[in-house]
């Protein structure tokens, strides 16, 4: 069997990962073309992952005849324009979440993706390959929890990097701190009770950095949701939590409760020193979904080998935006958005 | 230093808990009297903790020349009339929650109280004398978690009792979800941040149970809130947890964060078994807050001996209650309910 | 009911707590004399305790006719007389563990104490009386854990003891690490499984004050022992626990496990912080076994008034000293020791 | 870079594992041969992994001239002679724990490795090579538990194999508890102190199979240790763990403790059920330590490419297994024995 032959676009803390993913730990793929204009990020992709082509153009890249599919790993902005391109090319489409900022512009993505059955699209909503989520959602789909009642997620980022957000959090928008941090969340939400989201109402508050509510920013916020089913979702996500990634998806159902992740254990030790007695945490997205981010590109590469869709699609990756853009709508509103009369932004 | 004399009104579940806890576990206090309808209660107060006095209806109680204090733990709709009846008598006062259920009743009783400074009155808000409870207060009001952005309170009811009480449900009304199960919640979230909430958004689902909906009461139910400094509050009520009674609050501050059991811990065992690695929990309100229930009667004695008022006050009662009367009109009217302009109920 | 008039002797830190607890948390009981040659003590049990009798000498008190029982809280070496005397002055009597420190002595005060089966005896074992254990108790009993193979016991006292041990290690002898830290250990794994113990080995190592060896003295120390019937203990003892006073107890089973306290967790307070996921723990004795100490005394009052003699009898005191003295032979001979040719100390 | 080209013998549970991670987990290797006299390994073998060439007999594996480096995994006995044929033949060896079962074999087989100094030679210790225990292994090395005083290792295997075990317990000799259970354990004490063992005292029981008295094998045992400069190690060993695959290992040091494992929790999950608080845990070694078996491999490749020795060495194997045999001996005899006068078993 030839290995699937990749090119990726974006070699940035995230793109890496992937980047080393490819070339390591996925089996059957080969990492075979890079894209960056940062001429560091591609020099790195040859000497150290052995990368064969290299390209300052996305453009180009697709271009290249040697590859079967790309990866995207871009600014979130390119994502659509770069999934279409690649798609109109024959090839085959991984990309980061989001799909992409707006709705009209995923719209017309999907619209690109579904008239290609024959290439596989896979989004990066690498916790649904986790295998604690994994189990979790065994465990629903078997009914173990009865019926769903409630989700809660949580989705905080170290304080670590807050002082560097609040540092640029004027000159580039985020795209709101629902958008940038819970779209993951928005996608558990709907994997796990494969329900929409019919309304939601958004708040937040700065606390550490009040300056963040000159330029529309949050440093923690919290969005309480409503299902078609009437089941509620409860998400917090914040950019300040002082012990490290929290990352935490509570399931409520008829039949029992789950957490995943109630503490970020980064390991299986336990120190019992002055402190008191203390579990280490996850520190950083990288750590904390390590071999999900693996398994997602095997899934992908399978998903490539056997010709068949992965679980996650372009669909999914629509709905969780609209929810995001509806959470920072309510921000902005001070109101409950129905989702269904969801002005596009 | 002569014994507090108390007469208690009402036991059932939790009236024999305070009744044993005067009885048994209060310095200073002698459990003197015990009104109540039912004789088999009556003789249990004479025989088992050994009450001079008994009476079939509070207003003969009260007019005991022997009493210094009342204890009230009747049904809640006897509560504002029997506070206002006893501290006009000149007795000091100990009222279960909620001081009452509508508002214009709960302001002539705090009236009446506020016209009478020399009495004690204490509300039973006794998560505050939970010394996990003010553990944590300890730690935010040193500051140790910063500034709080969002407390999340869960107060769900083991499954064992959610049959019993659909039975029930359409006969005696609970006064709703959010009323009859997160009053304590309620109180908390002040406590904690001393602020008054402004604004909530509170949604429910009946899963276990869909027979509830016509009944117009929850089996779970969320609600979200916004602090007038814009803390987020958030929570949970249910009667529907198959672990035990899950009590858990936690605090978000820009400096660290903070669980009161995370897991309802019925004790320091751990079993390793079949099931895999096994905390076994608490089962019930008497259970889990058992010593705080024994704290807040001395307290409660103790501000009596040394004329002083407790922390917890009837205003606490009388904001708490307009909380949860908001939630419920949010869950009839399916709308944010701003609370400066909460119709009384 | 007239109240059992009790005298104490001996009102140094846990006296105090046993007194404390007599006066205020033990209905039925009065603490009507105490004994301590310092004055101060005795000023603290008259003001703040209400104590009617105070007395310089043991001898005084037990000649009182006022008394109904005594509870002995002095030096461990004086345990063994104060207990026959009492027990010939017609008095109920609760003592401290050790029951004594030499073999001789306590069968020797064995036979005063079965010379008068009316007269309450109970030794202070008061780990038995823990919610905890207790429940661990009833899991073994009801075969929960199927034939116990192991039984593991910890205790640790916190560092911040240390250094003052170390300052008056070679002053006064503490009777040894074992018979010092581990007796309580002992009484567990004679508890737990109904066994006695056939042959130890026992041996210690001072790390961080290497000074101790010259006095003989351990900071820290293991015992493995095997029980009649094959069943293996294990003991750890030790001064030293950066995170506070480390009580554990293992329980392994041919059908499950169990642990007491894997973390000494202070109350259900979970901390997230800069130091990772945090439970705060327990710092010492009083604190950890509060509730232990109350029920005990309880007990004891409950079985003078009943007629019955507690579950702890003086046996047991004489058999957990002879396992503690066979553990310091171990440690002094570096040899297994068998129970049965014990040297007497 | 050319692959390097491994042959395996032995495709059993353990094979398997280190067969597929040759094979698709371990960049730089190439999963070339294999070894088993089962036909239908061998055709797995081929048809799964791609091997290129397969063998019925060792011999005639290690006389293939396309082989880098032998992989041995078949049964423990074999493995002295089987690494010093390969060692002989100029090839790298990977062989699997215990480096051999007797004495004077091992030394023998060591002299062999001592000879060929530019070949590499690893034992298949994985447990140095999980993430856990490196987090350890880290905290020690710097210093952050201060000097270690107790190390306390569990090895306790899940009761789902017991009843087989039982079954063949007659026909094959295990080689004991203690060196079918404990090797790693003994490693990890001596990795983590840098310590040997001096004397050892082991003892057991059979509770849930009393039969196993009689053909000298042990369901349950425990052993503690002195090591050289006094530190102590304590050992459990067991076939019987009803919650799973219980390996856990505790370090005690004079500025705090840590445990590794202290609840084999299989991922970061928690489920809150009729049965309480629950965590899953691990069921077997390869769940256990499946990340630590590719760590390992990995490190094997790269000792291999950078011309350097691992870390675990022949010797820490004979060390091991003489400690085993002495654990052994100390069952046999009821004595303690002292490692210096350890007769050649």
């Amino acid at each position: 069997m030839t290995s699937i032959k990749i090119g990726i676009v974006g070699l940035g803390r995230l793109g890496k990962v992937h980047a080393k993913n490819i070339a390591k730990h996925t089996p059957g793929a080969e990492l075979y073309a890079a894209c960056s204009f940062i001429e560091e990020e591609l020099e790195f992709a040859k000497n150290e992952l052995g990368v064969t082509e290299t390209y300052k153009t996305y453009e180009e890249m697709v271009d290249s005849l040697n590859l079967d599919a790309v990866v995207i790993v871009s600014p979130s902005g390119f994502h659509p324009e770069q999934i279409r391109l690649a798609i109109e090319k024959g090839l085959h489409v991984f990309s980061e979440k989001p799909i992409g900022l707006e709705i009209e512009d995923i719209e017309k993505t999907i619209e690109v993706i579904d008239a290609h059955p024959e290439q596989i699209f896979m989004l990066g909503f690498m916790r649904r390959y986790d295998e604690s989520y994994q189990y979790a959602k065994k465990m629903v789909d078997e009914g173990q929890l009865g019926e769903l009642t409630v989700v809660r997620c949580y989705g905080i980022d170290p304080s670590s990097g807050l002082e560097s957000f609040v540092k640029f959090a004027g000159a580039s928008n985020s795209g709101g701190l629902f958008a940038d941090m819970s779209i993951h969340d928005i996608d558990l939400v709907r994997w796990f009770t494969k329900q929409e989201v019919s309304r939601v109402w958004a708040i937040g508050k700065n606390a550490a950095y009040p300056e963040l509510d000159k330029v529309n920013e949050l440093e923690t916020g919290a969005a309480m949701m409503q299902l078609e089913d009437r089941t509620m979702a409860i998400l917090v996500a914040g950019r300040n939590a002082a012990h490290g990634y929290h990352v935490e998806t509570e399931l409520i159902g008829t039949k029992g409760m789950l957490r995943v992740a109630a503490a970020p254990e980064k390991n299986l030790v336990t120190v019992f020193d002055e402190h008191g007695v203390v579990r280490p945490t996850s520190q950083n997205f990288p750590e904390r979904f390590s071999e999900a981010f693996k398994n997602e590109m095997n899934e992908f590469i399978a998903c490539i080998q056997e010709k068949r869709q992965p679980e996650v699609s372009a669909y999914d990756g629509l709905q969780s935006t609209k929810v995001a853009i509806a959470c920072q709508q309510s921000v902005d509103t001070k109101q409950l958005i129905d989702l269904d009369v969801l002005v596009k932004a």
